[in-house]
């Protein structure tokens, strides 16, 4: 099953916040004073276009800190010692960057469990149509309960409703940019006709969770649908991904478990009758850069020295559901824990890394500190060329979402050392090509399933 | 009750689609093919910024056209022959507009019927920090019925609802506001402490509609608050207006009535306990600029011949609901209506039209087609000077918001020919003050209610 790798490797880049390690924004070089301003993401983006990248890419969460007001009030010591990692809203923040780059994709998160796909829709399509054609929507479904009590639930939804809800919201989303035709604005001065309203279209959606009529009220994007991205591992999270998605977004650690995860999703594709090359895998990826072996470790290092263990425990807690770590000593064994109703994925890495290292508590979270559970490399510029290589050679991935341990200046070592390495073995493109986001990725426009 | 005029006159300016004529984008100088592009609003906003005006405004609906699916089937042709008001989406555009522009004001609407406060708090949050200090919010209640079906609703909301909503949707978008205090980030490297939690505090609003705790997941904005600007002439709208708006926006034809209006709403604020000096009421105006008052009235009637009567029909069945005009003739008397659950501001005008000047048919939907019931004034730069100087003199207004009835076209002459005209009376601004957009206009900054 394993697929023979694409034309060329993807690479997008998480701008959220300083650093995607938990203690990268105590770093000296990262921009932690600058987060809440758009010079901070504009440097990272103009970096990622400057080394040809093909996204820059925004997580998002709709509350301040993460887990139940439970979990927050318990681990108030470690939030404080923690940088929250969402600064700026996606969209508006992305809209701003549109201005300022040209090339680079753009890829926001929102999701399907709070928001209103009318309103979803609406702003990823205006996003495509400022940047030319160069948006994305990762879809994703609220893992972080603190979000319900932001919007009028006394409950967070369940997993397995939250993916329920996903499906529709996605059909609709879907549906509305298809309302209007490529040609619905005519705009014929002579005759005072501006709308062809053949090219106009309810969508009428009547479904268990959304009633949605349309039309939308923006142009069909430039794209026809903008990117849709998506990250869930769990059975509905493939599904899901295997039927919309254009790229999926995962964490992998391990290359064997990263070939079966990329082959199960491009079987399911196959199977929705999709064609399996218009999905893209994409793991994200912590790159430690050093000019040196030795240079990359004492990086590395230096992050693990700066974790402040309460952060280093709320992160964990955050991950394992509601034990209460604290009272476990930090050095001795992690404790047996439960069901979550949070990320599948994250709970299988540390139930897989707690029942084969056997770690303590402090050496469990400092192994997740750098991106709760992402894959990692620690190495010169060439050990990092090799490992990414073997990841793509053999058919592991079509690409890797890079998340910066420390922002811009870990950000700027991979793009300065690490990417012309990877031009150089003919991996990644050195030039853009032209066209839209699709056109770049070698992904089809949609077709109108509502207007022909 | 008149009060003595403030320090100068304010001018914002409506950048929806290429005109507020009905007929605008007939026009050959109108901008209608570009306005599903960034560039037709930057060109516009840039202008504005030439020509020192303190705000571009955005209006905004949440779905293409207006009225009840039934009203929409009935004038179809009309709308065929009518540019939409709503392209881009107002917040996106707005943040992207921020990057080309360095003192102008950018105020977006956003609906309290149908969006979440959390959301909206976010994105206006996000939108003044992107642009240093400049972002404002529109709060509207949706007068528009089409909304409803695509926000989940059977039925549209009430006006009374509509605005006891709206009453709770502000109060939790300020407090979600004041969730953090401006020190809220401390950002301590050698420490390990990124937060000050005793900046940060939860909002817990228990209400009829909503119940959300927050915090809210953005620094507090630069302006504590982003502008209110708010634009209902109903008694709840009114009262709405006294306890939490900046700026008013208003339809007024007469000086007189606006002159009564501003009083009103300057003794509501008083009342409200707040200084009349802080909010600033600024009707909508129309301009048709000419060279001379002969080329400023061929502009107009220009104008009105290119109106197509479906489309005048359609404009004015929306505002006076669901009577069938097309079964009435075009140039005969105008029937009776009874009550709609649309704008009252509008519909008291059309009214007063009625039964002042008994118009036709054709002559009612002419004199509404500039801007739906706003004031206009067609002359030379000299005579559009003297009107508004007088309005301005008599206490009837603090600024005025301009509705190009064609853009670029009649905005540029507007900044080129009657601005300088203003600036050589001292009426408004030859430089912009340095500051917030709350100062440049001398209004303070409103103190956090949560935090000290």
């Amino acid at each position: 099953m394993t697929a023979a790798p694409t034309d060329r490797l993807k690479l997008a880049v998480l701008i959220n916040a300083s650093g995607s390690h938990i203690a990268g924004w105590r770093h000296p070089r990262s921009g932690a004073e600058q987060t809440d301003e758009l010079s901070h993401y504009l440097q990272i983006a103009k970096k990622a276009e400057a080394g040809k990248f093909d996204i820059v890419f925004f997580a998002d969460s709709s509350a301040l800190f993460d887990g139940t007001p439970e979990h927050q009030a318990r681990y108030s010591h470690g939030l404080a010692a923690t940088e929250p990692k969402r600064h700026l809203e996606p969209f508006t923040l992305l809209a701003a960057l549109s201005a300022g780059t040209s090339n680079i994709g753009l890829v926001g998160s929102a999701t399907t469990t709070y928001a209103e796909p009318y309103s979803v829709a609406r702003v990823v399509a205006s996003l495509d149509r400022l940047s030319g054609g160069r948006g994305g929507w990762n879809l994703i479904t609220s893992a972080n309960p603190a979000e319900a009590s932001n919007f009028n639930r006394t409950h967070h939804l369940d997993h397995a409703t939250r993916y329920e809800r996903a499906e529709e919201f996605v059909d609709v989303v879907r549906g509305l940019w298809d309302t209007l035709g490529d040609g619905a604005y005519v705009r014929n001065r002579e005759q005072g006709v501006y709308s062809d309203l053949t090219q106009i279209s309810a969508l009428n959606f009547q479904g268990k969770h959304f009633q949605v009529s349309g039309p939308l009220n923006i142009l069909r994007p430039p794209q026809g649908h903008p990117l849709i991205a998506q990250a869930g591992s769990s059975e509905p999270g493939r599904r899901l991904a295997a039927r919309t998605a254009d790229m999926v977004f995962t964490a992998q650690r391990d290359i064997q478990a990263a070939k079966e995860f990329r082959a199960d999703i491009r079987a399911r594709t196959r199977a929705a009758g999709r064609n399996p090359d218009h999905v893209l895998v994409v793991p994200g990826l912590v790159p430690y850069v050093g000019e040196t072996h030795q240079d990359a470790h004492d990086f590395y290092h230096e992050l693990l020295s700066l974790i402040v263990p309460d952060a280093g425990l709320a992160l964990l807690a955050e991950l394992v559901g509601e034990i209460d770590l604290r009272s476990y000593p930090l050095d001795g064994p992690v404790p047996e824990f439960g069901e979550t109703q949070g990320s599948v994925s994250r709970l299988r890495l540390i139930e897989q890394l707690t029942h084969t290292t056997r770690p303590t508590i402090r050496i469990l979270y400092e192994s997740i500190a750098g991106a709760s559970g992402h894959g990692f490399i620690i190495g010169s510029p060439v050990e990092i060329a090799d490992y990414i290589e073997e990841w793509y050679r053999q058919g592991a991935v079509d690409g890797f979402n890079i998340l910066p341990p420390v922002s811009p200046f870990a950000f700027d070592r991979f793009v300065d050392l690490v990417v012309p390495e990877l031009q150089r073995r003919g991996l990644v493109q050195s030039a853009y090509r032209p066209g839209s986001l699709r056109d770049k990725l070698g992904l089809p426009r949609p077709k109108n399933s509502l207007l022909s």
